[in-house]
């Protein structure tokens, strides 16, 4: 083991992609993936077991699938002395259980939340944000800056996941709402390459309009709605009457739009439509 | 009357925006609103009924609440002649059925979709698809590009609308995204002045995937799925338990989480999350 080894637990869509990353670093990279053929191809050394993955390297870097996945492999491995930066999505609640486990059990952990595709992984467009132990962010800055792009948000390893369920749930919304606009404009005789361009140059644009909801959430104020409830709420009930009269309703369009009629109904109609927060 | 002039029929948001650009044009304008208090400090001419706004202008351009308050205020008005351009939202059917009106009754029907806040309505950061009249396109082109951009789509008075309402499905799953999002960051202590650079910073990497989702779309072809359906499955998975954990559940996950179900439930888990496409 030299102290710069790197080992990668899973060998998923993102672990590939780190171990690859890692070895164009030239680094000594040890792997282990619970099917072994997910390894082929990979010029590292091929681990029999996450244990022995474990031992042969100072940084361990896990990407599981979930939460479980990563608490299965990792129990019962000697983690001592270890800097463990798990990759794996989870909630604030996951991370700071397992950074319970590795401070029990002698390890530092850093918990990281990316913000990349396998194939951006390594280059400027991918960013990764991490909480936790401020002891393995600094000694293992330059491996962690080869992956991408470092933010370090302070020594509660919940943190970074606390932004990203949120930054997750935003990216879904605007998945889903992408993938229903697809729908609805195949219905209509119009193909995603045609749509998509100006719906990608209407949401950019929209982008100052989220900061001002921001600040009015962050205020609690939403008198000066130009965007106000009530003509959401009607283009709401015009958007779900039209999927449903093209055969492509949503229901994650009804899930918004009840919010904004819990505010229209308690008499806040002339309000901004930031104000539907307060439905949560 | 002068051929220049123009009329507003509804000063809401967005009809007092396009009246108040019009003026800083020096066009005439002529303005009516169901409640007259709304043109008060506006430099127009007020019209006591819809009819008498309609007489004083060749282009008459319609910002109603709905498709429903449109045809209210239409219906009986007498039209001949005139250059209608609405852009009212609504359905590819509510535009086609009220150019068969205006056909009927001697009008011009110019439909439009508008791609701005009130505040960026005559800025660069305005744009607005147009189908429908030809006629009204050309013979008013100047009008229309103090508004804003002017995209025209051909003749079929629908076709704005059908682009329409597949952006503002996109946009209010956006919307909702971020919502959810600023109400799961509250829930762990985060500001959504804090969340919101981060969140538009992802959202904004990932427009290459939405163009590559696209692709996968029209050719129908999901082999390539490096955001796999089945890790997507489980991360919705992941943070509706987070999201319930704290207190903020939203249905519009459960909504897109289920187009995933369906197609993971196919065997199809190991392909493109825009595969969900095809559960609608
Ligand atoms: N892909 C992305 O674009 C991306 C971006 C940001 C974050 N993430 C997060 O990164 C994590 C990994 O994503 P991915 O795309 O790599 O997922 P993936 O391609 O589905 O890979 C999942 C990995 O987890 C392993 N695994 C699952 N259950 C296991 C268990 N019980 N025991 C041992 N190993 C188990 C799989 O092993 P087998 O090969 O044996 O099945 C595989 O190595 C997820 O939490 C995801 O949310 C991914
Ligand atoms: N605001 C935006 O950012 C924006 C952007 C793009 C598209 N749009 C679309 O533009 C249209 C107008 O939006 P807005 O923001 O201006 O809405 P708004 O501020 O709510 O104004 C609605 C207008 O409709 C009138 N109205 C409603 N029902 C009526 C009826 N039965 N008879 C006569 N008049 C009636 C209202 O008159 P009163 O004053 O008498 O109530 C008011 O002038 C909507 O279709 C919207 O989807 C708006």
């Amino acid at each position: 083991m030299t102290s710069e080894a790197i080992t990668v637990l899973g060998l998923g869509n993102l672990g590939r992609a780190l171990a690859e990353t890692f070895l164009r670093a030239d680094r000594a990279v040890t792997v282990w993936n619970r099917s072994a053929a997910k390894a082929e191809g990979l010029a590292a050394t091929v681990a029999g077991t996450a244990a022995d993955a474990v031992a042969a390297s100072g940084l361990v870097v896990v990407a599981m699938l979930d939460h479980q996945a990563a608490q299965q492999v990792l129990t019962g491995v000697d983690v001592r002395g270890k800097a463990l930066v798990n990759l794996t999505s989870g909630t604030p609640g996951d991370a700071r259980e397992l950074a319970g486990w590795a401070a029990a059990n002698g390890a530092e952990y850093l918990h990281g939340a990316v913000y990349a595709v396998p194939q951006t992984i390594g280059t400027d467009a991918s960013s990764i944000i991490y909480s936790g132990s401020a002891v393995v962010h600094e000694q293992w800055q330059k491996s962690l800056a080869e992956l991408g792009k470092v933010t370090f948000l302070g020594d509660d390893a919940g943190r970074a996941s606390g932004y990203d369920v949120a930054i997750l749930s935003g990216m879904y919304g605007l998945l889903g709402g992408f993938l229903h606009a697809t729908a609805l404009a195949r219905a209509n005789g119009i193909e995603a390459g045609e749509l998509t361009p100006m719906l990608l140059s209407w949401l950019t644009d929209l982008q100052p309009a989220l900061t001002m909801f921001a600040g009015e959430i962050d205020g609690g104020s939403y008198a000066g709605g130009e965007s106000s409830l009530a003509m959401n709420q009607s283009g709401l009930a015009t958007l779900i009457r039209a999927a449903e009269a093209q055969g492509v309703p949503f229901a994650g369009l009804d899930a918004f739009k009840a919010l904004v009629d819990r505010q229209v109904a308690e008499g806040r109609g002339e309000e901004s439509l930031a104000r539907a927060v307060e439905s949560f």
